[in-house]
């Protein structure tokens, strides 16, 4: 054959022609395909390992022979004795194309591969963090050409790695000249380099081949909770996830007590943002001993946050965030060094990522949450909803995304509601009416058999049964509806007018009573006439809140909605719909998306163009402000009836009937003035 | 007139025609006069003060009427009344061009204004700082349009002041907010630009106009003192200065024993650094305060030192300083954050810079007399010698420059001298020995008189005659040179063979007795044969380093010879080359630059060009390293005769005639080789 083998890689389909002799690896990378390597090419890092297929491939047109490659070599011989190859592999740095060959890349040993998110979604996290291993031969001090240390690290990896400049802290300084002669002037270096300009900065650096790999942490710091996930920076592989209340708890249950606090108390915001930065640092170090990983191998952090605590992690007093206009003291993305958070566990010189905040009240956690749904690249118009103790609220298709923050309060978290309670066992979950009978059965979590099951008792008599966590009330208050103990107005009826003895009086207004434990010493479990109201006011919030951005947009329905938060996995989408939380579409159009700020802040951790995106998303997402929309107040009360007064639900009509019952009776304090009132004292809560 | 009146601006000669009504500020800018604005034409800062001149202007062919400028308005009515302004000032942004006038710009209103250097060399430093004053007024929050206060700072710099981006650190976000509404959105913001990247970092803001001006230091870190001039960022001014011990000093007189401490004791680097950084610390606190200037004000730091010094300040291990190849942990300048060094006095956001090093032995310190002496830009070939334990030489003219480090030892200062001490009161400084009666007559440091003038015995009493300074040391060897009482191999002659009593024996050898105040309880100066083969030691080191250079050149002579060092102004240059320490040359052609590389940390600090300057420079000097240059040894051994043994010195032939004698008797102990070892056990002190 005159013409030069013709290599083809899989999955690829790149394909060209090589001299005989060539390596895998550096066909690969001429002709751009995806092959990784840490130590370029030397054989020790194993990280190229390719696997050759042999026969006829009519579809790419060659046959292969079996000495297509060259044969194994010393170096692959030993690292196979070492450390063992799987069989076929090959390492693509030793293995020459000596005839035409089809080579396969295996995922593990693709830079840029693919970390499936979610089996359901298969939607992929495309690995490319900000931080990577670089291999490199350091020239040896020479006292005719007197450059430092690091100079020289520089040109070796501005020579065999084409980086162009780097920028080593102090503190990397002192360990330098150290580890470049323990390694023999062979070292790793972990080199981060940022999205925003061409600067790499040296992160940590290790004799000879560093094989114990780099980790991050993606931090989603709620109000109540901050979760972290230790994920590794080649695979994408959460290692462990662990979560910690957020201490500031003790300063205020909610953001706005936290604002208050900060307000009432000189040094407030100084006292809680330490304790959060305490919290994060344990947190760190525990996820790191939990995964068995060093914690100085953790070199990058990424946090999605709410705007007051995006403030209080940054050391900014969140006064500003309390009163109009809620000025925020930046609202772009934030790069960092970690230990200017007081993080002191991880590696000194590792970097944090702030995602950007999108308003004064619609913060990094919405921010990831459109990096994770990505609504600017969906086709149909679809609503995300992350429910929490505020609402964050986007809108939008690939034509434009609109985004709002919207008050709901805690009552969807169980809290405010006389019998609300955390989820936890022996919390009733999931709860259905007997639209005949009246009376209810339930699940409580840690159980899975329903409560008029053979086996319940037995079951929960360790829990017993306690409350009623969030996704319990919304649930009990729409079966109500469903059940026609409860009116459009929200009015529960009387005993009389219901026909249950299970509707019992309390002062004025009536309750249902769920379960009464009290024979036993336990609680009596109720959803009374407040509890109703309080739902109510939440629902009519994040409705309301929902309603401004398709007015915004000049549409009145949409096509797809998205649940997302922690909370909101667990909402029934039928329930949430005959309360009337969200706009009517049909139930198979309710999907939940998870922890979605928590998928975003790991999609920023694992992917570094991935914060270029969401910073050129957020600079195109419109934002309306919920508390100056006068229309704002026109919606929330029109949404306080269930589901609504106005707004037809079609889509929901089709699935249940409700009763058109009424309780009126002219008692129950339900006007909407008052309704209003108590929503604004809670406004952002 | 139909034309547009013209406006000529001294003492630029920049000229332009501009409408009726235009600000004179305006016209500067267009006109790229250097005329200064801190509040961007707002009539405030009075920064742009303009002095008009009328009458008739042959020289610029025009003609100035009294209204050739508007009258004065308001603002500077108001201005004038609360600060007042001088006669014939004008504020630029206020007066309006009416028709043809000379405006002349008066030095204080000159960015880029001239600060004369020293009077005698008439050379000037250009002011321009990395860090400047910027007046803005900033949007206020907008609900519709939610940026965070931070971009809108950022917006503000860039529409009034075309600055592109700012980088803000989170201990400045947190002040923010506050500043911002203090000022009612009018804020000065003090903005660090790099000469390195296009990256303006947030320094400091202030509500308002900032008025107190922005303050530099500039610290000459030096292994026995700490000195540092304080700055004034605007003027140029050295507003104070102040020197201490460097307290490094416990740990070892000398570089070498710093660098053994180091080696000997585990974390000995660790103490070292904190030492000296706590002592800068505190300096700049002292010398703030001294100033009446409110610390938080220095915004810069600028640092020249040697290699080690370098390494201790920046919490690097020394040790590979101590053997060859010398490797630098890092050459190039390095910019960082002061607090990076623990200086907690000044602005918490002030930034620090470094000169790059030369070599392992060449630290930032020469690389700041190459700054401030620009061998580079010499007509002629000049030595530059900064005398000190460690000598800096530098060789060069604008074809080429070179240099190189010489290990003279502490005996130029005084110290391994019997009778050597510190410059300070009582010390003799300048002496002289009579040819003919070998009597001697001297000064001491304190005291004008000469010791055999009427009234020094009363003048000196407080003080005392305690002992020989450095340059004194120098004098006294050259003086019994040049009056026979040593021959050329540097032996003492004997009573006998001198013919003078004051040659008294010590062991095998001679002492000559300067003074003898034993009789009153003083002590009994004397020069001994060891304080002659110290002296020998080091003026060889220093001249053989020196002849490196010219060989390395290529050449035999230097045209002239510049000593610098605090010590090095104070050397007596016919005496310095009667002791053959520097090459032949005119004796005028001997001057003294003071205190050379604490100039150039100044020139540094003023002018930010400067750095991308040295850097070019320090990238281009030829390094020649000592320890390893065979013919090092060579040129020491032949300089240890006085002057020279081979090397003829016909300029200094002219001036003085040096006495052959010769006092080897066999005995004294002077043999080359011993010398040698010496040298090589004090190498790098």
């Amino acid at each position: 054959m005159s013409q030069d083998p013709l290599v083809v890689f899989t999955p690829s389909g790149k394909r060209g022609r090589f001299p005989k002799g060539t390596p895998v690896l550096t066909a690969a990378r001429q002709l751009g395909v995806d092959l990784d390597s840490v130590c370029g090419g030397r054989g020790i890092c194993s990280k190229c390992q390719i696997t050759p297929s042999y026969g006829e491939f009519s579809k790419h047109g060659v046959t292969v022979h079996q000495d297509a490659l060259s044969e194994w070599n010393a170096v692959e011989e030993r690292y196979d004795q070492k450390r063992g190859l799987k069989p076929g592999r090959r390492l693509g740095c030793q293995a020459q194309v000596m005839g035409d060959v089809v080579i396969d890349v295996p995922p593990e040993s693709q830079v840029h591969r693919q970390v499936v998110r979610k089996a359901a979604s298969a939607r992929v996290i495309e690995m490319d963090p900000a931080t990577r291993l670089y291999f490199v031969e350091v020239d040896e001090p020479d006292m005719h050409e007197p450059t430092g240390d690091l100079e020289r690290l520089e040109r070796a990896l501005s020579r065999e790695w084409d980086i162009p400049a780097i920028r080593a802290d102090q503190s990397l300084l002192s360990k330098l000249q150290p580890v470049l002669r323990k390694g023999k002037f062979q070292v790793t270096v972990a080199l981060h380099k940022s999205h925003t300009d061409d600067v790499a900065r040296l992160i940590e650096i290790w004799p000879g081949l560093h094989e114990d790999g780099l980790y991050g942490l993606a931090i989603d710091l709620g109000s109540t909770t901050i979760a972290a996930h230790l994920t590794d920076l080649d695979t994408g592989e959460v290692k462990a996830s662990s979560g910690i209340m957020n201490p500031q708890i003790r300063f205020g249950e909610d953001l706005m007590s936290r604002v208050s606090y900060s307000m009432m108390n000189p040094g407030g915001d100084r006292e809680m943002t330490s304790a959060v930065r305490e919290a994060i640092d344990t947190l760190a170090g525990e996820i790191a001993k939990e995964a068995g990983i060093d914690p100085h191998l953790i070199v990058e952090t990424v946090f999605v946050c709410n705007p007051v605590m995006h403030h209080l992690l940054l050391g900014i007093d969140p006064v500003e965030l309390g009163q109009a206009p809620f000025a925020l003291a930046t609202s772009d993305s934030i790069s960092m060094p970690a230990r200017e958070l007081d993080l002191t566990t991880i590696n000194p010189r590792a970097r944090t990522y702030i995602l950007p905040c999108i308003a004064g009240h619609v913060g990094a956690d919405a921010a990831a949450v459109a990096l994770s749904e990505e609504p600017g690249k969906s086709e149909d118009l679809v609503l995300i909803v992350d429910v929490g103790t505020n609402a964050e609220i986007l809108l939008g298709d690939r034509a434009r995304v609109l985004a709002c923050s919207s008050p709901t309060g805690p009552a969807f978290e169980g809290a405010q509601i006389s019998s609300g309670q955390r989820a936890a066992p022996g919390a009733i979950e999931t709860i259905r009416i007997d639209p005949v009978t009246k009376e209810p059965r339930f699940r409580v979590i840690g159980c899975d058999k329903w409560s008029d099951e053979d086996g319940f008792d037995a079951e929960t008599a360790a829990s017993g049964i306690t409350g009623i966590c969030g996704s319990g009330i919304i649930e009990a208050v729409a079966e109500m509806r469903i059940a026609g103990l409860v009116d459009e107005s929200g009015l529960i009826g009387s005993a009389e007018a219901t026909g249950t003895p299970r509707s019992v009086p309390e002062g004025r207004t009536h309750a249902y009573l769920i379960h009464d434990a009290t024979a036993d010493g336990g609680p009596r479990i109720t959803v009374t006439q407040g509890d109703i109201r309080a739902i109510q006011l939440a629902k009519s919030a994040l409705y309301a809140g929902a309603r401004l951005l398709m007015d915004e947009r000049g549409v009145d329905k949409v096509d797809r909605v998205v649940l997302a938060g922690a909370f909101g996995a667990h909402i029934s989408p039928l329930h949430a719909m005959v309360l009337g939380m969200i706009p009517d579409v049909p139930l198979d159009k309710v999907t939940s998306a998870g922890n979605a700020a928590g998928t975003g802040a790991r999609i920023a951790l694992c992917n570094v163009a991935a914060r270029t995106e969401i910073e050129r998303v957020v600079g195109q997402i419109s934002k309306v402000e919920t508390a100056i929309e006068p229309k704002f107040q026109e919606h929330f009360v029109a949404a306080n009836a269930i589901p609504h007064k106005t707004d037809p639900f079609p889509e929901l009509g089709r699935i249940v009937t409700l009763p058109h019952v009424s309780f009126n009776t002219g008692a129950g304090g339900d006007g909407d003035g008052e309704d209003g009132g108590r929503r604004r004292r809670r406004r952002r809560a």
